[in-house]
Parts: C-alpha cells; structure tokens; sequence
C-alpha cells in the first residue's frame, strides 16, 4: 500500500543512475548466450546459425548446362553465323537427372534439356534459338558460342568447403534453400532466449478476468512483450502477476533465475511499486543494477540490470512506456542473448512531420504516428493510452541532441509490423 | 525424355499470355478466401482478424489517476503558486486496485498512487512533486491544476464499443496487448492458408539424399517457399517431387486441390518439363491458365492459373528465378487468400548503385544486391546459381519503364529477412 508518507519520502528524488538509450546499447552488454541446438531445416527460418555452416561437396557437383540446346566443342562454332551456319551431327541426347551416355567429339551434338550434365567432349552449350535442325540428325547452328558458354561450373555455386550460412544472421528463405542444395538438412542454431515476465501491480489482473472491481485493470503488457519476445527470437515465459511485495517479488525473481536467460519486470505504475522492484533487483546477486532511469519519454523509470549472470529490465508499469523500451531496449538484448549479430532491418519510411513536435535536450522521444497522405501525423495523448499505440502505424525518435522537430520536418518512421 | 523433336516443336515459341508484373498483381485476383477460427491471444501474434474486434465496455474503466500525487477538486487550487501556497486537509490515501474508501470534500484532499481510482468529490490530481507535507495530515499545494488534470477519463482508451483492431492488417503485440487490456483473450481469425507445393523434374531429388548421381540436385525450392510461405502467414504442405510425365503431376494436383487453399508447383528447368506443367494444370478445371509468361527477369516462365477455385502458380525450375517470382508475386497471393488486407511493410533502403545495370522496356529486372558503405553493389551471375541469393542483403527492382539504371543512380533496395 502506498502511503503519503512514501511519496513525500520519493518526491524530487532522482533515479540514482540515468543513461540515455545509445549508453545503455552501448555499454549494457551481458554477455549470457544461448546453447545451440539443432534443428531441421523446416523449423529454422529466423532461427541463428551457432556457427557457419559449409558446404560438405561442390554444388552443383557437375557442369550442368543453364539452356535448352546442344553441347558442343565451342570450336566447332567459330565463325558461323545466320548467313553462313555451322551443320554438325547429333551424336545423341542428354537426360534430365542421368549420366550422359553419350560422347561429344569433333563435328558432333548431344541435345541438351536445361539443368542436364555436360557430357564428355563438350565444353559450352548453344541455345536451340540459335540452331535449326537442317535433316535427320544433323543440326545448323547459328551463333558461336564460347568456352564455357551455356554452362555453369561444378563448384560454381558453391566450392567445397565454402561458407552456405555465417553464423549470427538469422536464416532467411534462400539461406534454406541453400542448405537443402547441399544436403545439410539439419542446421545447429541457438536457443531461443528463455524470457520469463512477471507484471506487478495490486491493480494489474490477468486477461482472462471477465469482470473488473473498481480500480482493477487487465494485464494488456504480459501478452504484448511475449509477441514482442517472440519477434524477437526469443519465448517467452509468463511469470504471472506478482503483487506490490517486495519479498514476493524478489521470491518470485530468484526462482525465475535459474530457468531464464532474461528475467523482464513490467512495474508497478506507482513510484513506491517501481521502487519495491528495484530494491527486489538489487538483491538479486551481482553485478547488479547498471542503471535506474532512462533519458527516453516515455518511459524514464526503466531498470537494467545483471543479476547472477542473467540480464534483468524492469519496464514502466504503463503498457505504453513499457512496449516503446523493450522494442528500443529489449528487444535488442533478447537478440543478443540469443546469438544474433545481424539482426533484420526494420521496415522504415520517409514523411513529413505534420505538426511540431516538442522535445528536450538530452533526452530521446518517442513519437507515435499515423501515416496519412505520405505525411507522419503524431498521436499525442497520455502515455497511459494503450490506444495511441494501435492507432500508429509507426513511430518517430527525435534524438537527444534535439529540442523539437517542426512540421515539415522530413523523419524516418519506423513502421509496427 | 526431352528429345531432339520436342526442342524444335517448341523453338521460338512465344509462351500464350505474357503478363507484366503490374498486370498480374493488379489482374489476377483469385477470389478465394480461407475461412476463420478462433485462437489464444498468445498465439495470435500476425494472424489475420476476420473481423474487427470491438471493445465490450469503456477502458480503462474508471477515471484513473495518471501521476503519483494527491486527487483534488481543481477549484480548491485556483490562485496557489510557489510564493502563496495553498493548504489543504488529507482525508485519506487511494489503494491501487481497490475501490477508493475516502471522499474528497472542499478543501480536502486523497493521497493518490499512479493508476488508482479517482475518488468521489476529486476531478483532478495534482502531481507530488508541487505538493509539500506542511504538518501532519495537510499538505501545502504550489501549482493550480485544471479539472481533469493528472485523470484519464472512464472511456479515454476505448469507448464501449469502440473497434480495438481492424479486419484484415495482421496483429502487431500492441494490438494484442489492447485485446487482452479490453478481456478478448481469443480472437477470430483466418485461417491459415494451406499451400501446396509440388516440385517437378527427372533431376530433382529430396535435400535428404546423402549421395547424389551424376546429374541428380537436391530439392532447394521446396525448403525455401516453405519459409517464404510460412512468412506470408500461409502453412506450407509439402506435395513432394514429380516425376516429369503429365499424367503423374495432373494426378498429384487433381489430388491435392481439395485440401489446398493455393497450389504451387516448381516447374522442371527444361522447356519440356514446363509445358508438362501447363498442360497438366490446363486440364484441372477451370477457370484456367490466366498467364503463362511474365515480363521479368529472372522469372519469366511463371504461369498463374485458378483451378476449382484454387490459385494455382507455375514457377520456373531456377530456384533463384522460383524465388524472386515468388516474393513479388506469390507471397501477395498466399496474403491475400489468407485475408489480409493491409500487408506489413517491407524493410527498404535507399542506396546509391555501384555498377551500371542494363535491362529491357516492358520487362521488370530484380536485381541481387549486396549492401557495402551506403553503395548497392549489383551482384550478377547465372540465374541458376543459388549463391547470388544467399550473398544478396535485398533487391533492386528495376521497372518496365526503364532500360537501365546508372552507376550512382539511388535506388530502393528492398532488404531480406
């Protein structure tokens, strides 16, 4: 229970440490990561190759013509043209998927499906466009073709040896493919980050509470981090509502320890409920906490720390505050955590600010916007509204060195997805 | 077997119905929809909502307090300043999560944590930080507040009855957190969109085959369209590899039609294999081919169809050229017969070309790009080679319009992930 006392005990107090979001990218850096496991490739997509991952044989493992048409020596081509074609035999044809049992030798063909085996003999393919059968078994061609022409190399996809996948960038669809091209169908990745989330609160509820008392509100943070969680890489854990205890939390938290690879604390919106878990923080184990407070709005009243090895946010307690952090903050350490060294763009776009925007120094904001004619319009409202959040189509930063931004202001929306 | 006879009955030959891509995207648009289910908020993250959701009752519920301070009547305020406070009694404190058990008369005030109920008589809260203990059980109040202040209304958040989420845009976790926040802990939504995919070719064996004949390459495309369809929010089925013959493909699609919501076959490589493939999906019912042949590179032997009412698409036996035809349009379609209707953005830079890039008018080029110090450096090579696609960070589109793009020209470049 908060009490008159406990505010005026907090009023004007400062955080103790305060960092602006490039410190805490930069400097909080835990060095947990996950195992590895392995994985078959039809679960692997986004998934983190552990190591790189090379190609056990040459690919595509034969010269392997890229045309419907003829083997040929290329010598045999030289010189020709429309007005003056080339008749060479067709010694026999090549099938798809099988050894050619046919030679190629000077003044010969094999006719050629797209994707056959060069046979013996020959050295480059001529397209069927430029030939024409001229009688039974006897084709004119009319362009020559060089060397090589027609052909793709035995190890020219992929030597043997060579690097299909590095470590550390998600898989991505053709990065699977490739792997099936060289018969690696299983790939060992990290473990997803094991995320567990608790959410405080003697007001928070779960979801599942069908009618509401006075003052109580449903739990709307848990479900959004563990999407969040889950985009990136990682799986979530929900750890249930705790209530404003610090003996409880920190109980709650030392048991989540040992099964986490990061503990997060969406808080208590009160200051005594984020004080109660800091202080549930610090107890944890070393190196503890590295910061308490954010230079971001919203969402000052962050918390990152260690604890025991595993790295520890505590959230605002409003969901709004909350998801704007763990997208800026969290979401890159759950990659981190997870292996990730590459981690995937996200989608932005160019506009024009439609209105001004106010900031301060020092400090970095987060704007939330629509999108509307290819101008970002702000949302501007409590950080208490969840509302403000699913009516954005992206968000906006206006840098720490910023003070404002006026309309007209061309800005870089990151865009929800 | 493709024989010498088969190339020259198709030498030459225009394929029937040559689309552009703008024309397929904006023509072919199967009408078929999946239909919808319903599933826990916690694995709802991207699913596609068959209807808008609308809020039961207002949010938060009950006007709440949004600072850590003490509610009041604003009135009570009027006039104070850091010179002349003004003084008032505390009659009680607000508990989070509970009904408040305190009235604020005139010159009365409630101590009041971050999120409680506003108790009767208050309409406004004035934050701690311009409040001061003056002696036990009254405050001294430096700063006016206007009614409302420090308050979020009953229904700021969401009206009863207001539309939470939309139709048809796939869920992002704030959406899902406003869902949970209102008590939706399931929503309807598409289902998910089964994909078959066949593959085709004499050549072609499963990723699991340790030893390969001469001749013989492993199943790249299969893999990959499964991740390709698994991010378009599709369930990919794998239909297995076909043997080259009309009869065995026109019978394993007529096989899978019923239990396919959209087929896609890998066509073989050879100009045989792919009128197998036409033929084939000629036969299966109407309304039929609406294109064989799309004007881009690579990727032009792409065929689109609807069969009983089922998409069907035809894509060429490069893996590369597979999956280029398949982002741009594929992946549109599988979004589409899922239900949704506002497709997330994709991740794009802009980049300066490092190389000159030639094209043809009429003909749309996808360009393989990697991403080095702000410049697109083009990356070229057969079409049958995979790597190009492994080593790309994105695309460059280069469209019909053009016939070549400068070195130094910006481009878009659409990145992978």
């Amino acid at each position: 229970m908060a009490t008159e006392a406990d505010f005026h005990g907090h009023a004007g107090r400062e955080f103790f440490t305060t960092r602006t979001v490039a410190e805490a990218l930069a400097g909080f850096r835990p060095a947990r990561r996950t195992g590895s496991h392995s994985v078959p490739l039809g679960e692997a997509l986004h998934r983190v190759p552990a190591a790189p991952v090379t190609a056990p044989h040459p690919l595509p493992g034969f010269a392997r013509s890229t045309v419907d048409g003829y083997a040929v020596r290329a010598a045999d081509t030289y010189g020709v043209s429309e007005g003056l074609p080339g008749y060479l035999e067709v010694a026999g044809a090549v099938r798809m998927g099988a050894e050619p049992d046919v030679t190629v030798g000077p003044g010969k063909v094999a006719a050629m499906p797209t994707g056959g085996v060069l046979p013996p003999g020959a050295d480059a393919v001529v397209m069927v466009e430029y030939t024409q059968e001229a009688m039974p078994g006897t084709i004119e061609v009319t362009r020559p073709v060089a060397p090589g022409e027609g052909v793709v190399r035995a190890d020219e996809d992929a030597a043997s040896g060579a690097e299909l996948v590095p470590a550390g960038r998600p898989l991505r669809a053709q990065d699977l493919g490739m792997l099936a091209a060289a018969g690696v169908t299983e790939v060992s990745v990290h473990a997803r980050p094991r995320v567990t989330v608790f959410s405080t609160g003697d007001e928070v509820v779960p979801p599942e509470t069908a009618e509401l008392r006075p003052g109580q509100v449903r739990d709307a943070t848990a479900t959004a981090l563990g999407a969040l969680i889950a985009q990136a890489g990682g799986e979530a854990r929900q750890g249930g509502i705790i209530p404003d205890d610090r003996a409880a939390l920190e109980a709650a938290l030392r048991g989540a320890l040992p099964g986490s690879d990061m503990i997060v604390i969406s808080a208590g919106s009160s200051v005594g409920a984020r004080d109660e878990t800091a202080a549930a923080v610090a107890r944890l184990g070393p190196p503890g906490i590295w910061c308490h407070g954010l230079a971001i709005r919203p969402g000052k009243p962050t918390l990152l720390a260690e604890c025991a090895g595993v790295p520890v946010v505590g959230l605002p307690g409003n969901p709004r505050s909350a998801l704007v952090v763990f997208r800026l903050i969290g979401m890159p350490l759950v990659r981190r955590v997870g292996g990730c060294t590459s981690p995937p763009a996200e989608p932005v776009v160019r506009a024009r600010l439609a209105r001004d925007v106010a900031s301060a120094a020092g400090r970095l904001d987060v704007i939330q916007v629509r999108l509307e004619d290819g101008l970002a319009v702000p949302l501007f409202g409590l950080s208490a509204l969840l509302s403000i959040l699913t009516a954005a189509d992206g968000y906006v930063v206006v840098p720490e060195e910023a003070t404002g931004l006026g309309s007209g202001t061309c800005v870089d929306v990151t865009l929800y997805r």
